[in-house]
């Protein structure tokens, strides 16, 4: 069915250039973060100003390379000669640092290029952000950039810190504390942020810590595909606000995500989509949403709240996940192990039901009439060090023990230090996950030092932790399902419909003989322009019948009663006749079959920055009201396609329940691709709504349908 | 329609009684929280034992009071006099703590009523929680209690604080610190949790701290009026896992909470409902569910997560909320602030606009160029306590502003005590609320600090903020309505129907019998017994038709596809006829004319604690899947039935959209209130479904039943 890749020979190229494009340019980037040579470029001795806490950072950091300073007015600063201009300096230079404003900068890059310097950080602002003045700024800027083969960082950014050459060309308050995070930013503000919450804590810092500014050359894709090569780097971090390349987005997300994980956190959520939606699809398929959809399809991890964000860097970052969703939870206080229960299990978690054997040997080791034998296990409020390690011993080994969350209350006689020490030595001699809950606040802090230093991932309370390891059991599942994907579905090209010049939107017959010619089953429509033809369509088809309006402006028929279902008799359709005509003023309706079933939507739309999109929800009078949909990048895996309808209710309500026969998922998916495919081999189509679709006895059939171009 | 109250006078009566007795009992509650002596009986010199833990908190909160210890085994302790029985003193005691085993504390209630002691609190385990045995202690310190006219506190509990009279009669690790939040906690454990998140804190702590353990004397409701009536109580907390007495709380709740927050931290929202539940009422409303709408229609506001509770208590706590859902954020970090937006957003709060003359005084301020004017507005990386002073004084006063959140990232040049000082000051100037949002760690910690000295709620992060806000806005708006709510409606009891005896299930005949003759629009059902009935009934009622299964026992028909719709014709009506009779094996079915519309499900069940409880949703195949349903505790207003209503899903249905006609808020309340009658005067039903209920032009008609007895 998806046979026929014609293109196939010349993809390959595409993707062979790209891929030698893109191993140069990392391998630049390698050298760009841990150059050998840095020159700062407006050093300045005001301790406000960027020019003198760029100067400080590199050397607090310990930048191990040779580092010079630039300033006319300057003799020495912070100990070094200051040179007058970058012509004294008569070593090369790797990398330039510009703490100046955005003309002399830009002014700046051509001694640059003279000087043989190939790499550049620009902090100014008052590029594109500002006006289109400034965006004519950037536009130089990126001309010369690519005339002088030159790697640029910035405009408007913060710099860049690598932990693995100490290198810190940034004007953060601290030397960023080193760790396995590769922090990607859109905002400066975050990076700092950041830095000044890492500090504070132990074993938990960056390799990398990337400000992308205005991403006039180097941005989050060239950045994202470095630190998944990079050996430092155990997990990838990004704030995002928007996606420059979505192609070449989506294309280094996955192929990333599947050897490290990349947690982002991208504000704009609730933003209006840009593009005015005319069609169900486009109305419920925001630019968010897209965004939204394009991560959980490549495999990122989308953070909502910041503590979340840094929960679940902390986990990656300390590096033991849950082998399973199924949770033991061993707790001092048996009303908060019933609160994280709860979370967990809104999470779609579950808890370790106890085995008979688990029992025994828990009774065994800890006394049987002390605890009650369930999960989660209550160790009471007068638990000792020892008790929580005799539960930990006995409980951890169990086969279907995914993870253990230790939950402890500071109590009159709670052993806090001995029991942190206690979970220490589990976590050294057992390789499953412990996630200490340490609450509290006075009592505790210590406790959760310790667990830092052991690299033992503990949390002041519960509120995060049931979400973010939801989240990352989704990712493994995901990781698992990429590595037995095969190759993706070749789309069949073929499309004999041939779209109408001068329109903006097609008429409904047709925007189902659209849908019919891609191969989607569709109901058979008839234009009728006289009671005669009415009778005898209506003889010939048989009823019951629906009546809808034929008109090229009206596209929402029910906001004008433009359309009349379950017509039993000729009295009602001619009744139909008469008021459709005289809403149109033209002797001209459309007629076809009842079709019954339940409804469903699918859609499609072209979103700006990453092409084709499709989405399946209920559909009818449900489909805005309830908004239950699934989105899909096009094109995707008949295994994707099935992993994201997973848990939703809409596969529920698919694969039929009581007597109702199911919607195979491959026949929706089919229907999903060929919408995909109408985007991709149609670039003048921009929206398609088939809706509803009907479903009677398994059988999807499409029934009405909107095509926007 | 709700007239006919005969029972009114008897309802004032017990009310009159009810209030005479809480308030005696609230009265002596004061007397028994601020003791003018204590005896703390079975002291310890170990200092892990609760005997010395008890006398040590109590020394150590400063209790100004009598404190007498008592142990036959001692002569002092910590440096006080220890008597060898309470015989041996010889001046009155109010309030004896036992700090003993549980039969020993058992068998001294007897001497304490002869020694004249009102007040007890018992820490001792081993009551009902433990065993049967446990079970008929509990039973007996009831009695005991109740023949000595005794308020005991616990058994199974941590004891109290009361900062007012500075009594400490806890084991907890540290003394409490004063405050205005009075605690009711089910759980020991999370007492001592809270005391140890707020010592670290200033301003931030309790007027009593009360642990409830078992509830053999002194319950929820009890504390809850008693805390409602005090002066030093601005705000309620309560940790439950159950409610002792369902109508009472409810009434306690409905008066406390229009005089003052009530915020609830309640486990086991995942427990499955003890009930088995035959009806898709019940399936969908389980005992948790219960909880969640007895609080919300009473008032009090229900957090899930550790750190929202404890934000919405300090926000109370310190006393400035918003004025309305119209948030200014004000920031140094755009993209935080965009999420800070986005999390606004999903909690169902808006941004203020920003009008025209606030844009011109913010520019004429601060200078136009530097920031963007719109909300949020982005004072961007460098701003200054200046910067953020100016902005504050030129948007805090404009009516349309909520309140201002202020967001502040630690970048190199923000000064950020100064600005919490700026904030200070606003807070000091203005009524409106401000909330400072400081992120990070080892920069912002002062500054909070310094907040909270200024009594002003501040954050690490946004993570809690938006969601707590919206529920203090639900509860304001809750107050509102109750100010102009008039009387409950009076329910009619009249109900002719006579429920079989024997049954455990009405059948469907007797199901819509039953629900026709309390006054709900019900559809004809006929029970046809002969081929030729059916003929003739056929012609009667005319196509399309629906037949159904006859039978005692089936009770979800479409699993044994019990049921056949949009019958057009004599040889369909056959086929069911002889499809539904060879399931049965009996020559009976059921016939009715097809409704159209869409379906809604109305049902109702009793709950164990709370009597009466309704629910309304989305009907047929939906019902199940999509479990959009909103709940009601009997009886309740149409104000009350609004409110909840609003911003559903369902409520969008109901009202109508695109051209279909509404179907009114009125109607449907007078449906689910029949039903809660129903269940009201018939103590035998215990489930209604009323599925589906069609509404086609605005006409509700009940078209399937099930009635569970």
């Amino acid at each position: 069915m998806w046979a026929g890749n014609h293109d196939a020979d010349h993809e390959t190229n595409t993707s062979t250039f790209s891929l030698l494009f893109v191993i140069i340019f990392v391998m630049s980037l390698h050298s760009f973060f841990n150059p050998v040579s840095i020159v700062v470029i407006g050093v300045s001795d005001n301790p406000k100003k960027v020019g003198y806490l760029v100067a400080k950072n590199c050397i607090e950091q310990g930048y191990k390379g040779e580092l010079y300073f630039v300033n006319p007015k300057h003799d020495t600063l912070l100990g070094k000669k200051v040179y007058k201009s970058i012509a004294d300096i008569d070593k090369p230079i790797d990398l330039a640092v510009l703490a100046l404003p955005a003309d002399i900068s830009l002014g700046l890059l051509d001694e640059l290029h003279t000087k043989g310097v190939k790499n550049v950080v620009m902090y100014a602002a008052g590029f594109k952000e500002t006006s289109s003045e400034g965006q004519e700024k950037e536009e130089l800027l990126i001309k010369k950039a690519a005339q002088y083969g030159m790697t640029i960082l910035g405009p408007n950014c913060l710099g860049f810190v690598s932990t693995v050459s100490q290198a810190n060309v940034t004007f953060l308050k601290y030397p960023a504390p080193k760790g396995n995070i590769g922090l990607i930013s859109q905002s400066g503000a975050l990076g700092s942020l950041m830095v000044d919450y890492l500090v504070n804590h132990k074993n938990f810092g960056f390799s990398y810590l990337v400000s992308l500014g205005n991403k006039s050359v180097i941005d989050e894709s060239h950045l994202l595909e470095f630190l998944g090569e990079d050996q430092d780097t155990q997990v990838i971090a990004m704030y995002l606000e928007d996606v420059k390349d979505g192609e070449r987005f989506k294309k280094t997300l996955a192929s990333v995500t599947k050897k490290k994980p990349v947690v982002i956190l991208k504000s704009g959520a609730t933003e209006a989509g840009s593009q005015a939606a005319v069609s169900h699809t486009g109305s419920m398929m925001g630019d968010d949403a897209v965004y939204s959809s394009v991560f959980r399809q490549f495999g990122a991890i989308r953070a909502d709240k910041f503590y979340e964000f840094m929960s679940l860097l902390k986990i990656f970052s300390y590096g033991r996940i849950p082998s399973s969703k199924d949770i033991l939870i061993l707790s001092n206080a048996g009303g908060i192990g019933v609160l994280l229960t709860d979370d967990l299990v809104k999470n779609d978690m579950s808890l370790v039901t106890i085995s008979e054997d688990m029992k025994q040997e828990i009774i065994r080791s800890m006394g049987g009439d002390k605890i009650s034998v369930h999960n989660p296990i209550d160790l009471l409020g007068d638990a000792s060090a020892f008790d929580y390690k005799q539960a930990i011993a006995s409980t951890i080994q169990q086969n279907q023990v995914g993870a253990v969350m230790i939950l402890l209350t500071p109590q009159a006689n709670t052993e806090i230090a001995e029991t942190a020490k206690v979970i220490g030595q589990a976590a050294e001699h057992f390789d499953k996950a412990i996630y200490p809950v340490f609450m509290g606040e006075k009592s505790v802090g210590n406790a959760h030092a310790l667990f830092e230093e052991m690299k033992i991932a503990s949390f002041f309370s519960y509120d995060s932790l049931p979400l973010a390891l939801a989240k990352i059991l989704r990712y493994e599942k995901w990781k698992r399902m990429q590595a037995d994907m095969g190759s993706q579905p070749v789309i069949q090209t073929h499309n004999p419909f041939q779209i109408p010049e001068n329109k903006k939107l097609l008429n409904l017959e047709e925007s189902m003989d659209l849908v019919h010619s891609s191969g989607i089953p569709a109901i058979a429509l008839y234009l009728i322009k006289s009671v005669e033809d009415l009778i005898k369509k209506a003889d010939e088809l048989g009823y019951p019948l629906v009546a809808k309006i034929a008109s090229e402006t009206i596209t929402h028929k029910t906001d004008v009663k433009g359309i009349y279902t379950n017509i039993t008799n000729e009295k009602s359709l001619f009744h139909a006749w008469d008021s459709l005509t005289a809403i149109t003023g033209e002797k001209k309706i459309y007629i076809q079959q009842m079709a019954h079933g339940y409804e469903l939507i699918v859609g499609g739309k072209r979103d700006r920055v990453f092409g084709p999109v499709m989405l399946v929800g209920l559909g009818g009078i449900y489909a805005e009201l309830l908004k239950e949909t699934v989105h899909y990048i096009y094109p995707l895996s008949l295994k994707e396609f099935h992993a994201q309808l997973e848990k939703t209710k809409l596969l529920k309500l698919i694969r039929g329940f009581r007597s109702r026969k199911p919607l195979s998922v491959e026949d929706l998916y089919d229907i999903v691709m060929r919408v995909g495919m109408l985007l991709h081999t149609n670039p003048r189509i921009s929206e398609i709504d088939i809706n509803p679709l009907m479903v009677d006895e398994g059988q999807p059939i499409a029934v009405d349908g909107r095509v926007v171009l």
